[in-house]
């Protein structure tokens, strides 16, 4: 096992009477002048906004408001909400939404003390950690943001979808309420648990079989998840399943899952290009790239693979062929995700054979024009991406 | 389920490396003056405490030195600690060593500033929260002090042990280096393991049934405990389960394994009348009352008890009758404990048969005269706790 630090600061606030600690909440950790961030209008028509304006006032606590973020949230937006903030004093940033919006949030966070443009932060250029504080209000679980250091952003200009990870950008506080999920819809729900499934399994396939608890827990969290996504497909204002993933999709991805393990985050990184290029949801994204990717690595740990097939999947153990195990666990997530409707190729997911061309352009943004490699479990230059975007195609 | 705050903001460095960042860690966090407090000579022996001294003062750290807790921590040295900081003006304390020295060193934090007995705030009698800031050095894992908001302390002047807890006991960093308990005895080890075991089941066996994603990780956790406590009765210097150990401690009593469920506590409360009283080591004492308050509670859930014994202890699942199986599951987890060289009744524990005056004595220390009542699964007054105490005689 490998040495490893953990920190989840964040103070959730969980269940049907959290969003009647907005305002205390955004109190408790300083806010007076607060940029309330936000997407498109189906937090105003639930009268989430509304109650949230409401929750300030009552605490004394001034806000400016910038909605219109949109998934795969751009860097644009982040921009203007910069000056918004510098204009306005703003001293605290409460994101209300799904990642999208607490990734947007994360970014304007460390754009206003820095001096340079925003997006230096995800290109390297930059390395600053001074933040405003943020709070959310989570409506959509998936991306784990809410607990999570990191932020990702696409830029507009040239399609590029890139991350900045710091502890700075963990939330002060999240505000989880399931009833709020009711509404998604289906597809979206089903985004989310790939999502959030991804976030635990990019941690879990690693080169060290040694961290018996976070193996554990990474495959409890696993089947939890399968159990009531499966179930939400069919009973959407279900409570107790709607709880179950929005507190699995925080789990996966503040880091309890890969405490003592290496990561790989292969999957994610190829998917990055594919919605950077064709604006795909990021969970649907995942699913069509998984089992390729798996395919294409599994050999690196295939006792890992054997395992998860038969810990996760509910696959029999064919103890003398540890390969075939394995398989026939890819097959069957595959099979799970297909199950949530997800597409489990890239033909599928973007509704048109992709070309050679398109497929050479992803790997070449991928891997920095072939001079970095992705992965951890298999360390991939830009010839692999190719292979497995053609296995996936 | 029920609605839940989670919050667990201890940054936690961990692994055979940690020990390089004490003093790093420590200055992140303000200390300026510190006041060093631990146990016993086997950090001294081991060159911890030389360690520590050295990194605090490679980084500009003065310190001042209060040794001498002892397990069930005294109040008369917490009263003695709370004078030392106040007259050095310390403002930061560094606890060395296991649940004990922590909880000694959270009474402190906030005896300091409060103007009356810090015995107080154990009683009931004062809630304040102004706290100095603590940090720690485990070297035993059990109690999981090190991520908790709580703190017991036994007053030696009338065998009393009570806790409080409250947020601000947190601490803010927490080094772990496993290797630091490869000399733990088997005992100690074991008694550790029955504790972190504990602190999971105190939450699990509850009458909520629909948290699945908390019982579910709770559920992985008492395996990845019980596994590497069995092994490490043989291989006390195997870095894996020492690992395992360790973070399942810290994660067990963090509030992870709570999160939607309701609670019970009984087995604590009625163990720490059993150490007020004898002086027996914590995880012994609950590993010998267990068995009986599970017999006295299980009718109130017997669905759960019989989970329990299918899925933690491996018992068959009689479906046509599950208290056959859930009383399956607790003779299982006896025979757990046993197999640790755990005691499983008072009589082994205290090495002499308890008294009638005795039960009666701790029942009503425990119901405060007759007046209280402990458990969430089934309340239980001061006839229920006598009874207890006598099937566990």
């Amino acid at each position: 096992m490998k040495d490893f630090k953990y920190y989840a600061p964040t103070e959730v606030v969980f269940g049907k009477n959290s969003e009647d600690q907005i305002g205390k909440m955004a109190k408790k950790y300083g806010a007076k002048r607060v940029l309330l961030h936000y997407g498109g209008q189906s937090a105003e028509r639930s009268g989430l906004l509304k109650k949230v304006r409401e929750q300030l006032t009552a605490e004394g606590i001034a806000f400016v408001e910038l909605g219109g973020v949109v998934p795969n949230p751009r860097v644009s937006l982040v921009r203007k909400g910069v000056e918004i903030c510098r204009k306005e004093n703003i001293d605290f940033i409460l994101a209300v939404g799904g990642g999208s919006v607490i990734d947007s949030a994360k970014a304007m966070s460390v754009g206003v003390p820095y001096q340079g443009d925003v997006w230096d932060f995800y290109i390297r250029k930059a390395f600053d950690k001074a933040c405003l504080p943020i709070g959310c209000v989570l409506t959509i679980p998936a991306a784990g943001s809410e607990m999570s250091n990191g932020s990702v952003i696409t830029n507009d200009e040239n399609g590029l979808k890139k991350d900045y990870c710091i502890n700075e950008f963990r939330c002060k506080f999240a505000i989880m309420n399931p009833e709020r999920t009711y509404t998604l819809p289906a597809w979206q729900t089903a985004c989310g648990a790939v999502d959030m499934m991804m976030h635990t399994m990019e941690r879990y396939f690693s080169k060290d079989d040694d961290m018996d608890i976070t193996d554990n827990i990474a495959e409890a969290l696993l089947k939890t998840v399968m159990n009531s996504a499966s179930i939400l497909m069919r009973e959407p204002e279900n409570y107790r399943h709607r709880a179950q993933i929005m507190w699995a999709g925080s789990v996966a991805h503040n880091d309890l899952t890969g405490c003592g393990t290496s990561d790989d985050w292969a999957t994610h990184n190829l998917e990055h290009e594919l919605s950077g290029m064709f604006d795909v949801s990021h969970g649907a994204g995942l699913a069509a790239m998984w089992g390729s990717w798996a395919r294409y690595v599994m050999h690196e740990n295939i006792t890992r693979f054997a395992r998860f097939a038969v810990n996760v999947m509910g696959v029999p153990n064919d103890f003398n062929n540890p390969e075939a195990t394995a398989l026939a666990g890819i097959r069957a997530t595959e099979k799970f995700f297909a199950s949530l409707g997800m597409p489990t190729d890239i033909h599928t997911l973007i509704g048109k054979e992709i070309s050679d061309a398109e497929i050479d352009e992803m790997a070449d943004k991928c891997s920095n024009g072939g001079t970095s490699t992705i992965g951890g479990l298999k360390v991939l230059a830009k010839k692999d991406m190719i292979e497995i975007y053609k296995m996936a195609r």
